[in-house]
């Protein structure tokens, strides 16, 4: 069939739907053509769709885009952003003007090459690196189903649709999130699976062969297929969905990638570029779309903006329930959204503080971590825990954070399975719904199979926090697939995010505090799996691990030299410091728990705790960027390379991590 | 049932196998006891399955463990370690003494706590991080077929086993891996599913519910499932899986975690510590084990060692077919499974080498990369390459390696589809099987995705060869989620792995060349999107790359400034440095495309091309780790966070990466 009769035969079966859609398609190619880039393939194949969900089941109000109990919608396969910015813009979202749709991919302008969260309304997380998206609207319907066990169904009672490509699928992320859905029977989970059957290198065929509803069905989903392009088809696929309310729901969409391009539909080749000023024209032509560059016809533009207004009376009397609530209800659940800490948090981090001054403790940093949750937790119902199958390594379950997050019972901990990179992302979607202070544990190493989504939590700007335990070769036997050595350096090396390795139990709990309050950057925990002593031991109210770094010891007066240690090596560094006192030497040793926060102090605070004398770094892991404070890696006392399976104290000694090296690089420098 | 009562019943299935199978639970029991610390749960309830597999159908020589045609077998639950050392020490591998298993986890032994590859003969593959070792296998079933297809089933043709547990199913590499082998029709991978309902966190049951052998049926395998304990259930199950010659197949053994133990058999108290010396006791009892520690009976070690003979005839059958083999094709057998390079490479390096200097060429570094492999590839029969569904761009495929690899034909081009995390394992695999030189491309950006199997290379010690284009927000509208910021430092930052930057055609085909002879280093290509200039012009016999980092241009004479930069901006440093010498500078522009590589020069050379000048480097990345080479970061010409979405040129124009800037700082510094 020739791509005007296969346009033709589709456009009759919902003639009005088809209309709506092509404004979409219009704007996506006018836009690609205009940036001279971009994904027209993907939002001209899932126009029709999208248009269904947005006139008839998205609950939204465009006027009013943050409404905390609207549907989300998520975008995970990115690349399709025109699609979003189209519906955006049609439905009457004020910041999407048709300026930002003609400066799509442009400096400046919210219509990125890939959806950025903060960039225009309407746009519920960032989305592009593939799978990430369906595994953060996983965390979005967490979120939901958590929140309207805390304030009824009055309050919060949304879905989530999601739409996906086959990457998404294909990719390990989108399995890991899958599972968990079911598992949970997350069932106002709503996936749409845009099934074009044309992946980068060409037909899906050439890597791609599952039967995709049969694995959804394997993992617990209500299973759904239809033609992508009968907007009725699709219209009761949504309904059904909706309706479900034991599992989280699939509809595969058979769609054509490029739909109306005579030469291009249904090839790779309309994936990633424009279609040519020629072709362009051609597929308006196919579609009978005689408009001009980004022109909406006025009824068309009047049925868009009707279905953006659609759902304003749903927020009137949302808002009406939410003024009917009594006063202190309704603001926990504003302070709850709005994401302000309660009044009885700062008394219950002075408590715990006042705690570990009064009887100091010797522990390590995750059990020193668990503490600060004990503490914390009680104060703070929005923190939502987990861990990914290392509970009890972890130390992430505490009396207030226990009750297991069921099928049945939404509660505060989540068991994400051995699943690194959905827990992770889904952390992301816990925040970005609002009303959650999400935490997961895992080991350190692991971070790696996440680091995607710690990323995207920085470049987001969300207060994910992060609990890495098993920080070094201080783990002992597990061996070198489980000691991280270039960990802290290649999290170090992140944006906007805050690496926190605290010496003791003071330090952990600082870094909890500073976490806690830190809204908008994500913040990762490298704890100990093994006991250090507390080392700050004198009651003082600054929070010292919000300056970054510190003198933690002066041994004598003056500087010969100054040792910088982080987490369980500044013990090591204070035994260190002691014998090069007794050979008459005066040392400071300094205590560098984030290097991000120490960076960001005043220039006189940073000159005047890294001195002038000498300086030596200690640190169990890769010397790497290390340089910034010492003058060079031969300064560092750290990992040569990877570690071993060995008890921890042989580790210790066997890769030179000892006082006695300390000892003997400080009197090198000091020429004593 | 009790415990007792309970082994009774499975012991009755298969005296002979259960009887065999208690020499592994013993060991196992004994080993974690001594080192205080282990996983004794899954070899106890893997033990009768292995036993079945290791005495009646995996093709293997004990004393002769490195013979090319062996069965692999991958425990891709490499806690269960001691299953491994067990079976290995019991069939007779001449390095894995009894003294080596009592020393299970202390320094020095090859029996670490997780297997790692190089220790102990016998281990196919370093595991530990879930997931990976399934795909590890994928790979090595990828080599086996497409090697049979160059060699003939007379010198290739032999099975992958792999055990797998929840965890690595639950990851979502384990899903990227048993989609593409699916896809694929990898027939002679066998995956044994220890189902044993037990997680780190109590019973998989908290976080995962799937119906495994569905997923796996959706994904098209062979599924079979039966009684993990029963040895002629299991036995009939690899003979049916052996006979199935279109498809992967699965085997769902239900098994019992920590088997035998009257106390915790079944119960997650099992997985990850020692039983106790009173629980072992009582363990050996129920299991009707009287013998010492480490003590294995005669006749049971005799039967043992029977197993690890078994394959001698095989063995030497395979060898009088390699020595039936024309010399030359036995030569070229020998010399691929020994991965040597061929005579004819060097020429091959010269001629492409001559080319670029007879007619240089300003090209993108992806598209100097790809005339690179069109020019060595040729000469290289064992180069196998592909990309994680990003062909077009990555620039990975050439006319030597173009053949796609499908069900049908195993070419040397492999759609590894969106799924760079099993793309990058399947590549290990590639290489530990033998007779392969894998290559693979994706995002720079999205080696994030696969780091930890990248990490695995360097740790293992492959020559795997990572192909990342798109390596700066040079890549421009795609926006943040593309664009790498902190990707090269933390690359840079996994010992043992050699990154890249090249900044033109020559340095790209030498950054080849190195890769390709580094066959214990992984090395991986951060390439551009954008074209840059041929800077190397004049015909030199020496590859500078390998050097690490060389002086690129000298303007003037002496050294007032110099100016390291990496890959595209070493254009832009010799822009800068000509306008700085119009100013009466002197500048030393080095060209530094891998730090490793300058690091492993002789302190003179390396003080040489660094000078005593002010140093400013200039890369298109984040800065961190740039103090290794410059005073402080401000000498960085670098990105100060996230990229964003617009025209390259505009980006670096906004980001301030410009000769501007770099001639501003070098006036400052210089003081002129």
């Amino acid at each position: 069939m020739s791509q005007q009769a296969f346009v033709a035969a589709k456009s009759a079966l919902d003639p009005e739907n088809f209309a709506l859609a092509n404004c979409i398609r219009a704007l996506t190619i006018d836009a690609v053509e205009a940036s001279k880039s971009g994904h027209p393939g993907a939002p001209m194949g899932m126009a029709d769709a999208t248009t269904v969900l947005f006139r008839k089941h998205l609950k939204f109000d465009a006027s009013q885009p943050d409404w905390p109990d609207r549907d989300r919608f998520v975008l995970s396969n990115g690349h399709a952003s025109m699609l979003l910015y189209s519906l955006l813009h049609l439905t009457g979202y004020a910041d999407m003007t048709l300026e930002q749709i003609r400066n799509f991919r442009q400096w400046g302008a919210i219509t990125a090459g890939h959806p950025e969260y903060g960039h225009a309304k309407g746009v519920e997380t960032t989305t592009g690196p593939l799978g990430q998206g369906i595994a953060t609207a996983v965390g979005m319907a967490l979120a939901e189903r958590r929140l309207a066990a805390e304030f009824g169904t009055d309050l919060v009672d949304h879905h989530t649709y999601v739409f996906v490509g086959d990457g998404c699928l294909q990719e390990g992320i989108g399995q890991e999130a899958i599972s968990l859905a079911g598992h949970l029977g997350l069932s106002k989970l709503i996936v749409l699976y845009d099934d074009n059957s044309i992946t980068i290198d060409g037909p899906t065929s050439v890597s791609f062969s599952e039967d995709i509803p049969a694995r959804f069905a394997a993992c617990g989903w209500h299973v759904q297929s239809c033609d992508g392009h009968d907007g009725r088809a699709v219209d009761a696929c949504l309904t059904a969905a909706r309706a479900e309310n034991a599992r989280p729901s699939l509809i595969a969409l058979k769609t054509v990638i490029g739909f109306g391009s005579p030469n291009k539909a249904g090839s790779y080749a309309v994936h990633g570029a424009p279609l040519g000023a020629t072709e362009a024209e051609a597929t308006k032509a196919t579609l009978g779309w005689p408009h001009g560059p980004f022109e909406i016809p006025q009824d068309l533009r009047a049925a868009w903006q009707a279905a953006g207004a659609r759902g304003q009376a749903d927020r009137a009397a949302w808002e009406a329930r939410l003024a009917a609530q009594t006063p202190d209800r309704r603001a926990e659940f504003t302070r709850r959204i709005n994401g302000t800490l309660p009044a009885a948090y700062d008394a219950a981090v002075q408590a715990a503080r006042d705690a570990l001054f009064a009887a100091p403790k010797k522990a390590a940093t995750r059990k020193a971590s668990q503490m600060a949750l004990e503490a914390l937790a009680p104060a703070l119902p929005e923190m939502i825990g987990g861990s990914a199958d290392l509970t009890g390594s972890n130390l992430t379950r505490v009396p207030a954070v226990d009750l297991q997050y069921t099928r049945d019972v939404p509660g505060r901990y989540i068991g994400y399975g051995v699943r690194e990179f959905a827990m992770a992302a889904a952390m992301n979607g816990l925040c970005l719904h609002g009303g959650f202070l999400p935490y997961g544990g895992t080991f350190m190493v692991f971070s790696d199979y996440c680091r995607n989504a710690i990323r995207l939590s920085a470049l987001m700007g969300l207060g994910t926090v992060y609990v890495m335990t098993h920080d070094s070769i201080g783990l002992g036997e597990d061996g070198p697939t489980h000691q991280p050595i270039e960990h802290l350096a290649s999290l170090r090396a992140i944006p906007n995010l805050m690496v926190f390795r605290p010496a003791d139990t003071v330090e952990t709990l600082e870094a909890w505090d500073i976490a806690i309050r830190s809204r908008s950057t994500p913040s990762l925990l490298a704890l100990s799996r093994q006991d250090v002593p507390q080392l700050r031991l004198a009651a003082g109210a600054e929070n010292l691990t919000a300056r970054g770094a510190y003198v933690i010891r002066q041994f004598g007066t003056g500087r010969d030299v100054t040792l910088i240690a982080t987490g369980t090596e500044v013990a090591l560094a204070v035994t260190a410091a002691e014998a090069l006192q007794a050979r008459g030497l005066a040392v400071a040793v300094v205590s560098m728990p984030s290097w991000e926060l120490f960076e960001a102090q005043p220039e006189s605070y940073r000159a005047e705790v890294l001195g002038n004398a000498p300086r030596i770094a200690v640190e169990a892991a890769g010397k790497f960027g290390w340089t910034r404070y010492v003058a060079s890696e031969q300064d560092v006392i750290g990992m040569p390379g990877f570690g071993a399976s060995a008890p921890a104290e042989r580790l210790y000694q066997e890769f030179g991590i000892t006082a006695e090296a300390i000892i003997a690089r400080a009197l090198t420098l000091t020429g004593k």
